[in-house]
């Protein structure tokens, strides 16, 4: 079936060094052979043309991107999944490719990583239009070049002093338009209610009406305050989200004003400038996920979110906000289950980051994210859960603290909040009927802007 | 029909400072009341939540994002385009909307933009799980505050002495595992047969096997022979591609060697590291556009690629290589000719950038390029069909510029081959049936790889 040609695009793995080579499993629907169609494919992503006019040379046997395993889900499909090109005359396949990259080609650098393994090759290989990077491997040869997460899970935990429970965080809001002072107050005031850390909000950079000087000497200080009223450390994450010839002096700055901790919003900036930013930072490196979705939200096309939580935490986040569990976030339990994975299962030196599925938070929702993801290594972050909260933030943090005591003492959260103000107040005004928790109908009571 | 709480995010834009707000274009799909949709969508990408807890205030006159106009494209269907969400019992509407958002909210940089529009407030907005980016537009005065090219069309076409016609750049194949030497030389031979350009590859990076610092020595000497012998300025476009904190140094190391112009791949770098390199940079920097395929390629979902267009401009390429013609690019003729256009038209002070729309061309599919772009104000960017054309890439550069001719002479190309053995050649090995010009059958020659 074969043809010989092609076959140099072909290989046992068991052949192959396993230290030289990554792992990539794609999904792909091709017109014609599906073995033709790999081959091209691992071709356009390698060494398309493999030989010099005139030489009798093959530059495959060490260039060469390899098929090791193909799988043919489905044949003589009327059409592709997307409307992307037309439907060919012998019907559609619908693969399964395991493929081995030589990662010589390109060496442990993430932009050449990312055009290799995701770019053109990937996605213009010849009667394959539709194609999903699902997962990629690294031997531990290639990791050895990559620092990943100064902290990690148990660094922040020994930063935090905060054992056998989540890590709860808040994104301060409002989130745009407050200076510095009044967005301060409601930082302190969220500290003092139980968070471990108070987060600049994505979308929050260094402005004219908020500058970052001025905001983290303001949360710096108030840190240290809610710190010594409380008795436990705290976190200020301070977002230094900016032009990557500036994020260095952000860090600097927010660091020397009390921020110790830093928001990078990861595909925004470019990994490669989060990976820079690492060998500089002194604090814990934190990832927001704006810019992710476009690429990743569909199940047949473009690349899958636990590739890129990998590339985060190789990159040298310590910590991973993500898309969480839930309707809202158009992402399967399955798939944040299988992000969560990404950052805490073993990585050969590369130390786990924290996981923080997120999306529309509150007390409520902590016990159903816990049940999920299946043990207390997690962070929480709620926004207007905690900052929308009737109490306002000391209550709105109050009330995530009292929803975790409820679920470490065996104790539902109805019967918990009869005791508990801040509680009694979430579940009144952030349960929507058809939450999963018996209650009272809520008053869906907003705070300018209910999701 | 409307809440009266919603309606702080809908405006007159008759109203607005044109100044103080960028113009966004998306399409969406969403269940429920499409003006309810829509000021949510507003209020995630700028401010969820517009006044803490018991204060009388509303941050949405300065920091809100409004809805300036929104037409209802379809209501009622029973399903979205994607298998994303769950039907709506009410069914589905299709919009498009425009929408007014206050640059001030995160300034003149590309991370806190993007952030900004096509974050998490774009595709996490409640019941609106189909979104595109179709089109952005910037006042001047946001313009102002980048550098853009510093060459652009002009400059190019001055630098290359080259004038009234499209720009000749070769990718030296094979693009992966030749040594400098042998690489060199194929560049070399290429601008004796009458390349303008003769690049790198996407691929190839800074690697032991062919360190940047050895190939652009020998290429940097091999194009001052070039320039001797032929008469004419030619182009070394080496690839820097690396990590962000790599690239100013790679840019003195290949610019000292005699390397004339630098390849980027935009997205996998990051447009911010393009931007600072822009500042350092004294030769064109030239885009190549691995990782934009899987967020742009849907018609309904995503970013449009003209949107990164204009991006990649604003950080300051002077030239955007970009998916062309064909349906091996699965990019419509509408979309590459809204691509050359956010190359070339105006765009306030920054200045026009050369489009080169490429995808497996040789000889035979320029003239179907230029009739499709309609102007020469191009680069042509053939990689086989000039490496791998029969006679060598000595040939395959005169076949490119004899096609050029006998556009320019208004001869057909057939006639024009009968006289030139390089065109005849490449019309031999590269077309193939079912091609627009008509030609005796092709051998469908091949020379490691026919795509």
């Amino acid at each position: 079936m074969r043809d010989a040609e092609w076959s140099g695009f072909f290989a046992d793995a068991r052949t192959l060094d396993p230290d030289a080579y990554i792992t990539l499993d794609y999904y792909f629907e091709c017109s014609g052979d599906p073995d033709l169609a790999a081959a091209h494919f691992c071709a356009e992503q390698s060494t398309a043309q493999w030989r010099r006019v005139g030489y009798d040379e093959d530059l495959r046997s060490t260039f060469g991107a390899r098929v090791i395993d193909l799988e043919v889900l489905a044949a003589g499909r009327p059409e592709f999944s997307y409307d992307i090109a037309k439907p060919p005359d012998g019907g559609v396949s619908a693969c399964r490719v395991r493929i081995a990259h030589p990662h010589g080609n390109f060496g442990p650098r993430i932009p050449n990583l990312l055009s290799a393994v995701c770019g053109e090759g990937t996605f213009f290989a010849p009667g394959l239009p539709v194609v999903k990077l699902l997962d990629i491997h690294f031997p531990d040869a290639y990791l050895a070049a990559f620092d990943g997460p100064r902290f990690g899970v148990q660094g922040i935990r020994d930063l935090l002093q905060a054992y056998n429970r989540p890590i709860f965080f808040g994104v301060i809001k409002p989130n745009i338009g407050l200076p510095p002072e009044a967005f301060s107050e409601l930082g302190y005031a969220s500290w003092l209610g139980g968070l471990d850390v108070a987060k600049d909000d994505e979308m929050l950079a260094d402005t004219p009406w908020c500058p970052l000087e001025k905001r983290s000497a303001l949360l710096g200080a108030a840190r240290k305050r809610a710190e010594e009223e409380t008795g436990v450390p705290k976190m200020y994450l301070a977002n230094i989200t900016d032009e990557v010839d500036r994020m260095v002096d952000l860090h600097d700055i927010a660091v020397a004003n009390g921020a110790n901790a830093v928001l990078i919003n990861a595909m925004p900036v470019g990994l490669s400038g989060v990976r820079m930013l690492r060998k500089h930072a002194r604090v814990p490196l934190i990832a927001h996920f704006p810019f992710i979705a476009p690429f990743s939200r569909l199940d047949h096309f473009g690349i899958h979110t636990k590739v890129f939580t990998k590339l985060q935490r190789l990159a040298g986040f310590d910590v991973i906000i993500m898309p969480g569990f839930g309707a809202r976030m158009h992402t399967s339990d399955d798939e944040v289950r299988d992000n969560v994975a990404a950052c805490l299962d073993p990585m050969g030196p590369i130390k786990p980051s924290l996981p923080v599925p997120g999306g529309s938070d509150w007390a409520g929702t902590l016990e159903p994210l816990y049940r999920k993801v299946g043990s207390a290594d997690f962070g929480f972050v709620p926004g207007r859960g905690v900052f929308g909260h009737p109490m306002g933030p000391r209550g709105g943090a109050a009330s995530v603290r009292q929803a975790w005591d409820a679920i470490a003492n065996g104790v539902d959260i109805d019967t918990h909040a009869a005791a508990h103000e801040a509680l009694r107040e979430a579940i009144r005004a952030f349960r929507k009927p058809g939450d999963p928790a018996p209650a009272e109908q809520s008053d869906q009571k907003r705070t300018g802007g209910d999701s």
